[in-house]
């Protein structure tokens, strides 16, 4: 199933080369305002074409609002934005499906939708249906910074290559501030051209690189969350795993805090200015499922854009024998520049609808 | 929220040392024989006291079954299993917030319970609750098995000693077997003494240490999942993350993956012998969320206990001001050992409830 | 929550007076062939104008697909379904709430959305919306009657204007098929003459009148549905009360049948040609909220219209003060003839998703 | 499914002749009081044996809490009770299903579980399930009442012996409390003889009666509720049809509003002391999904007992050939009696629920 969301439910529908992707939100409060311009810059910053990074291919991705917004501002009847598809080349690709690409979802979406699937540009599966998500994270994020929490990822890697990691302590606003709006955000600006440099070579090589993605939350109260199955992690994560390419997702110190003792990992709690902090944050702003008011930090792991322009070994489902492939078509060779603003996005929808949990 | 699952629906309840802990499991089949002592077997894997490396508090763990099954055999109705609290020293805990352990749920559950939450041995966020996800599991997977699904983990590091990883293309049944039925479980046996004496290390030295557990499933076939928010990785993840402890979730070649150039990356596809299989498998079984055929392989961080004898810095909630703490009671010095088996049930509820989707 | 299903699930979205009105449908099967023409009569039956018993506001209503539908076959994804709002004529309403309509959800969307949500025609909350269920249940429909299902209803009755009611036990296609491409279902045509005069007498009076309507479901195997909470008669109510003007839902001999003994109201058991059927049919088909593979039979109250050109008291919202109103537009004096597709709808999306149940 | 609810969650177990029947509780606020004689008198209530209308089966049914509670309040953890079946007496029941009791669900029980469901005394689909509802609700109904919510039921019909209506308008505190503390509800009590009477004539005939129940709740604040599929009458017929021999649900005028013109049918405003008030109240204190301040009023139709004890047709599944059945064991004859508290129960159940959501 494409919804999700227990307050805030989203419902995410399209094809990569059908007449259009979109999605509809229920469950926003009633009278907020949306800044428009504001979510025209998120969605740009996940758009192709805007950074040199990432494909060439150019869309308008301007939607279109058919219901929830009057005036600007929301009725609390179910938002429908629409985005329709234009710049489609479908001849890049047919619809009978002969070579699945490797490390696509052609081959399980064959099997799982028995060959019915629209298979061109990926269908329902392609990167382009994380467009919905970001415009109803932009939504999301506008109604939480009104309660003063600031989502904000930066390019915690490409390859080997890695920017500075976030300070789990401390996290300013004007930092947070900066990397929500820009579209090669990292913490030591010195990386971008190394890792630009990385990119590129890989493009010219008709190959692709991973990368990783580090998110930090912060001014989430303390106490939001719940044990076992509804908590943070959990309903983070049941979002994140959506964002296609994605293959792992850790918090606070996560797979290296493994290596740690106790009495290195664990986070003293004190006193500051008479609230509870705790001294360092390797638990990620996250106890048992709740929010520690901490800051919340989490990296998710992006594999290399499978569409690489090298030949590759794969099946011919028609003849039943091994043959080679190789993709045409225009494809990011590093996708982690453009799914940032996606992280954002699902973690924006993930604390707005944990904050809507009231639990008196 | 305790409560879990589509078509098969867990809703786990208990305390550490109130009167029971349990889980009522609604969905299952009717008809499926419960072996019990297999299922006695995967709970003893769990609890403590059974291995030198946890904690000597031993619990008989004995479950009575209070509906859904007549004769050993599922009635279709749910089914409702309490464990009974036995060996509990309530005396080592109050339930008076006064000071919360670092890294434990005692500061987040005082402010999201507004204190009233039993703090006696965590509680309900204590790792005991795993304990009925263990015989959740445990049924689950003799179902899974009567379809030819194995699911089976090991302790793949603790701190920086790491065994060896799954062969993610090749998992024989023998091995499957093995893991799924011992304590301390290891693909390369040379481990289990470099990883018990650093675990008693941590022992003496009144401190604890994380690890990570990796778990490979067996015999799915292909198409099972759904693109987005309910595809293996989500499923899996949303319960992972309710195993106290969990920092981290990672599918295939996971984090390590995204330094790979696609080229490397990219699972080839092939015929084996008329069946369509991957030369290998950095995807671990899953691509678009939906089922390849491949083994399923994913790995998880567990932080170090929290619970260390070693005076901690933590805040008096009382008087509000800074003080330090000195936990005493018997604890883990390494909760990845017994963690083996809760993760193999997790996966095994996930498994199930896959499974049960239809697509026609 | 505009959104329903387990299995199809349906996310509706759109106002009365907005850009557009559609729906978002997860979870169909792939590769599911759908007759336009056959959608498209469904929706033309629900549509105000084709029936002089309706209002006069005549709407194109034809559904653009925005995804889930390539070549006339669905691909598995969601299907996104919109209908434009085209033959609007706001100037009616304003959207400043200064006297609620009585009966209407004027007031109570006014006070639960704090006054933003559209007044326009009644916004969300609009007999329009049910237009994207009709789509939905056309699709479901269709779905069915590939495992001979059959869905058809008829007008029970005006006011006391009784029609026939359906024999409970036996159901010929021939009249089920009738009844679900009609626009004024009955099954005893020499009412349809009294009725008309009888809701013509309200338009002239400036009133409206409430009835009843009768669904029969034919082909249904025995079996489907679970007890407590996901039984058939949860599940269609659940859906029949998200219908505007729905204030009752029988099943059965309903409230009638509660003036019966048991020895009266108990349905023998017998076999006919083999098969277990009842002798009577007083459950409606449902036996502890699971089929018995006898009809399911159920009845609809539907209130009068509550838009009459008549006088009526209200409040003055803003000069809290008593007042009175007259209601101008175009209304149905009786929206039963229009609800009919809409039950039928209703009824057909709720028997996919319960098909869809495994049980094994 | 046995499971319920989004705010708060129940997930309701057991047989009637297995170890236990209860339920588990997900959701309830920390830190409530649960007056454990008022939970108890309201079990005693629906138990069996308290009225000489009811059944001589006497059930103890007094409550184990397993968890969730600690001192007699709330922990914010699930809540498990548990009530011990004792008093059962299985011989009355074999369990190779012979011949299914008409009316009943054990055919249609048996092909759902493939004949593995516990046929005894109608394992989980006997009314005996009904006592965890009640346990639920009345812990439901004491957090309400800290809310200003009243709920109470009375007895509106035995066969076609009626009480007087609720005043839709005015309901007095002192009635609501009489009924919800009572065990035969009339609003008029010379109609307890004649109801009495009738039942003992059903019981003398080996026969029993339907009957219909009238509930009202006061006290809920207007504006809660959503459209479509998650308003009042959604989620409160979720439940009601949940309780076994319930075949009809009806808000406010019901099916006889079907009857009624629109200028008789709505509900005209006016402001009395300054809140806004409806002169009369047939929507049953709900528009378009959502409270508008006025009694939540509805009826539920109770259809006769099935288990009667004059001899009646059937099928044998063994022979495969029509016989006749003749059932032993004490029975109810007439239901309407026992179930006025369970339907007291699940509105509580359904208005927590609802008072749980919050839209801002």
């Amino acid at each position: 199933m494409s919804s999700w969301g227990k307050h805030i439910h989203i419902s995410v529908f399209g094809e990569s080369h059908g007449a259009a992707i979109g999605v509809v939100i229920d469950g926003l409060p009633a009278g907020e305002t949306i800044d428009l311009d504001a979510l025209l810059l998120q969605m740009a910053r996940r758009a192709p074409g805007r950074d040199k990074a990432a494909t060439p291919r150019s869309e308008a991705d301007t939607p279109e609002f058919l219901s929830g917004l009057l005036n600007g501002t929301t009725t609390g009847a179910p938002l429908c934005a629409v985005i329709r598809n234009t710049n489609t080349r479908s001849q890049d690709y047919g619809n009978v499906l002969t070579c699945p690409r490797p490390s696509h979802a052609d081959y399980t979406g064959y099997v799982r939708y028995g060959g019915f699937n629209d298979l061109r540009g990926g269908g329902h599966f392609s990167g382009r249906l994380t467009a919905p998500m970001v415009l109803a994270g932009a939504i999301a994020r506008q109604l939480l910074a009104r309660k003063g929490v600031r989502i904000a990822a930066h390019i915690a890697s490409v390859g080997t290559i890695c920017d500075q990691r976030f300070d789990p302590i401390n996290l300013p606003d004007t930092l947070m501030e900066h990397l929500s709006g820009t579209t090669f955000g990292l913490i030591d600006p010195t990386k971008e051209a190394p890792m630009r440099d990385l990119i590129e070579d890989c493009r010219r090589n008709g190959d692709s690189i991973g990368g990783t993605i580090e998110c930090a939350v912060t001014g989430m109260p303390a106490g939001v969350g719940s044990p076992m199955f509804e908590g943070v992690e959990n309903i983070l994560s049941s979002l994140l795993f959506g964002i296609p390419a994605v293959k792992g997702v850790e918090f606070g110190a996560g797979f290296d805090g493994t290596q740690l003792r106790g009495s290195q990992h664990n986070d003293a709690f004190c006193y500051e200015n008479g609230t509870i902090r705790t001294k360092t944050n390797h638990n990620g702003g996250i106890l048992g499922g709740i929010t520690s008011g901490m800051p919340i930090l989490f990296r998710v792991a992006i594999k290399p854009t499978p569409s690489i322009a090298q030949e590759q070994s794969t099946v011919d489902l028609q003849n039943h024998c091994d043959t080679t492939l190789t993709i045409k078509g225009r494809h990011d060779p590093c996708i982690v520049v453009r799914a940032v603003p996606v992280v954002e996005a699902a973690a924006a929808l993930a604390m707005l609808d944990l904050l809507m949990e009231v639990h008196t």
